[in-house]
């Protein structure tokens, strides 16, 4: 395991410039760069984080509109997937539920820096507030559960919202469904927007029309439904995609409400695989986030910022379940 | 440090069930769920890599249409970052440049497993042939660069070319550009179509129009831009935004056959910041891609897949790096 010191006495260089030159500063010419680079693979170079038991980063969960205390809230398993990756890093990490009302008296770079936190892990939030103009600046390594900042120091992750519903859409066009409606949640979030771009592009891909008046926006839910699914079914949908289990869950009320069976008359499918969608009747065909994993990659996003790499997204993989709740269309 | 069997015995149950319970498993309840991460974050749960020198992952880049012995070509820096950080894991690597004759003669899986590969990253390649069928199927953790297949052993990584392609249109429209042409490379590829959406959605942030007949695709040489400059300039493109520097040299060129001065009659920007960006005539407005970096979050996004958390896609965020090849609209 070499040094820094050790390439630069290697190459008869400064360690300055040698510093420089990994770094990939514009003040080093690139032949020299290349020698640099050349003599760190040789040499077995390795990055040392100066990192002891007292200086170890110390973390803040902020998280607002979402439940995490128990396994069946949507927030549980994403915070111990940070605190797990966390603690493998030695890393402490606080948790800060916060409403609307505080988060706008602070200045978060100040908050931040005031308490001794090197990096903010933020959940639940609707970036329509000043909190969005903060951001776009902050010099604090941020992790964005599903939103997106343009700023070197701020990474979003999450599953990928389009491909899920690609994937939902897919799996009702494969099963003979060409009228099928849209149950979103807040036209203001960007899951919401993800995931009716993921709906448009499955339709097109599959070569199906979208249809205005089969598209709804409510809210993450399982009251959201109600004023729309009568118009669904009037409007000849066979099969309703949800944009969360628990908008599905309420879909499926509504359904039975109107004497109609699941999946023999229409199919329904849910987003995010909580436990709950184990246990509607008929339990729901649904988009999986492994919401552990989630949990554990913005962790390691937090980390890369803080090596210096600008991460932008870091997505995974979602996972299609098909349980009882589609069938082919009737 | 605790490990899955202190988990077991403060909790009275099979290593099995904690196995389970860690990995989210769907025959483990989600009470005794609970009560396993619970355990794992009181008792600071490390997950072990059982991983000795003489088991460490031996990993293969695949180089397809890409130059990378030296740190003007652009695949270089790609292939120090990835094994600068593989080194830090004490991982092996193996480069492999391929040709698309040979690539066609094996099955993937089955080189991989014969050479004893425990992931693979592939550079370069146009996914047009059966590879991308393999590539859907494959149970090796694989990463490529900047394209996309959907299976949770394979990931993306590069910069966010959309990203990219907007910042660039916002510069030539703050400047006060509102004609702008697009050369752009090989419309097959992931990447020009990427920063095509890119373009349009730039354009249309802007209030700008997009004009059909002033985006050409070509292909990633300074060859492609000449017979479509001319075309450009005759439409009245004060700007031209291309998909590489090497493009952006090749209009240059035609820009100086018809005696139009860069920026004074025309703007034009790169992608990439490659080393020629510094010293074309004048020096390069373009979009950085940091690829010491891409290719250390390439050995990340392995990593995660190598731990069961299925990346989909890793991107960084680009930077825009002003010189001399833009100015105000003339």
């Amino acid at each position: 395991m070499a040094t820094i010191k050790d390439i630069a006495s290697q190459l008869g260089l400064s360690v300055t410039t040698v510093s420089k030159g990994l770094s990939g500063a514009s003040d080093v010419n690139e032949e020299t760069r290349q020698k640099i680079l050349n003599a760190a693979l040789e040499l077995g170079y390795v990055a040392r984080r100066d990192q002891t038991a007292s200086n170890a980063p110390k973390i803040c969960i902020f998280v607002e509109n979402m439940r995490y205390e128990h396994i069946e809230q949507f927030g549980y398993e994403i915070i111990v997937g940070f605190r797990l990756a966390a603690a493998e890093r030695k890393w402490k990490v606080d948790i800060l539920p916060i409403s609307m009302n505080e988060k706008i008296d602070y200045i978060y770079d100040e908050f931040m820096r005031k308490n001794g936190y090197s990096g903010g892990f933020l959940l639940g939030f609707f970036l329509h507030s000043d909190f969005h103009v903060q951001l776009q600046k902050t010099v604090v390594p941020t992790v964005l559960l599903d939103n997106m900042i343009n700023n070197r120091n701020v990474a979003c992750v999450g599953v990928d919202n389009q491909q899920g519903i690609m994937r939902a859409v897919e799996l009702l066009a494969s099963l003979g469904h060409s009228t099928i409606a849209m149950m979103n949640g807040e036209s203001i979030s960007r899951v919401s927007q993800e995931r009716y771009n993921g709906f448009k592009l499955g339709m097109s891909k599959c070569n199906l029309p979208v249809r205005k008046e089969l598209i709804a926006f409510g809210n993450y839910t399982n009251l959201c439904a109600a004023p729309y699914v009568k118009g669904f079914v009037e409007g000849g949908a066979t099969a309703i995609v949800c944009a969360s289990d628990v908008i599905a869950h309420g879909v499926l009320t509504e359904l039975a409400k109107l004497d109609l069976r699941v999946p023999q008359d229409i199919s329904v499918v849910g987003f995010d695989d909580l436990p709950l969608a184990k246990y509607t009747v008929p339990p729901l065909t649904t988009i999986r986030q492994d919401r552990l994993s989630v949990g554990k990659s913005a962790c390691i996003a937090m980390e890369q910022i803080m090596d210096g790499i600008a991460v932008s997204r870091l997505l995974l993989t979602p996972e299609l379940i098909v349980r009882e709740s589609t069938g082919p269309v009737r």
